[in-house]
């Protein structure tokens, strides 16, 4: 198909499409013409990929750049792979006196029985979580995460069996890392939705901000 | 204490802060001189979630400002407050093929018995995701949000002992949001991690993509 029609079926403009090129974000069409270019399906599947890490997924150019250079890495170890992955998802800037509680972190996820990288972002994020927590003044120990580790453990084991045993090509790599994206997503508007029935079910739906 | 004070504890730059002053979104000092101003701990809090926000939170400023204009708004109802806010964390450009699939996630949202308003942000993302997912070459029904309601539902259960059962001033109320969103993100890690100790023990860890 020409580049219009790409624009068409992915719902990004030509110029964007454009952009994505230039960035080799999007591999090049097989050139047709001085100014022309024939693209394939697998162009609009990684579109629709991009568009699922930079909406749903709030990425940056430069964060999907590295997921799609992960997924591009023939030879990486699948572990690896979501290690690169899982770091632009939940990387955050440095936070004040994530130092000081990254101990009690890394002696929490141990107690999970969890086997997951020393260096796994993941575990930052938790310190940072924690130590953004007491700078607004609560003053949550690393049991405040009970909750959402039991949660998180169940999910797993349910998200788990959409995860081939081989190891994924490219494309199934892609279509189960938008999947993941989406749903958590879709989990966070749930979540919401749950805590308005919840709250509003304790007669809370006319109360009023004083 | 001075500008140069309040960007010191916040670990936000001298620009960034007069940024937000312009922009309303930090409500000015009192003025102690031609070209000072001093700054309160509510200045710092302020700042603080605002970071929550923008980082963790990865809300763009015009988010922000409605966040803050909505905690601001005294007077609004709490539903209505959670409304605004939950809209702009959950909230999609619009997606091919979500009206198709909008019918199917409210008769989902209605067999799972949640008091939501029927034009609740939540309602449309869920519907986004569903459009998103086929439009990936998966063919999940509603029922691949099963697991992760029955997540919220518990998870709600807990987070809504936090949710005092008098309306909240806007101080709580930016407390108890910033709480929420940096659990969001607790959440995301957790299952982040879940999932590579999941799969890994599932004799993943070395497997090579082809």
């Amino acid at each position: 198909m020409r580049i219009s029609e790409l624009s068409k079926q992915s719902g990004l403009s030509v110029p964007t499409i454009k952009f994505y090129l230039r960035e080799g974000l999007l591999q090049p069409g097989v050139r047709t013409g001085r100014n022309q270019a024939e693209y394939a399906e697998e162009h609009l599947a990684r579109l629709r990929f991009i568009q699922v890490l930079t909406g749903p997924g709030r990425l940056g150019i430069s964060d999907v750049r590295e997921v799609l250079a992960a997924i591009d890495s023939r030879g990486r170890p699948l572990r690896g792979l979501c290690t690169v992955i899982n770091a632009t998802v939940v990387a955050m800037p440095a936070v004040d006196g994530e130092d000081d509680v990254r101990r009690e972190v890394d002696g929490y996820v141990d107690r999970l029985g969890w086997q997951v990288d020393d260096d796994a972002a993941e575990r930052r994020t938790l310190a940072q979580v924690l130590a953004m927590l007491r700078r607004l003044g609560w003053s949550d120990g690393v049991e405040v995460f009970d909750a959402y580790a039991e949660a998180a453990r169940e999910l797993a084991a349910y998200e788990a069996t959409d995860v081939p045993a081989d190891p994924p090509d490219a494309d199934v790599c892609m279509r189960l890392t938008a999947r993941l994206v989406l749903l958590d997503v879709a989990l966070t508007a749930l979540r919401r939705m749950a805590l308005t029935h919840h709250t509003g079910t304790r007669r809370h739906s006319d109360a009023q901000v004083p």
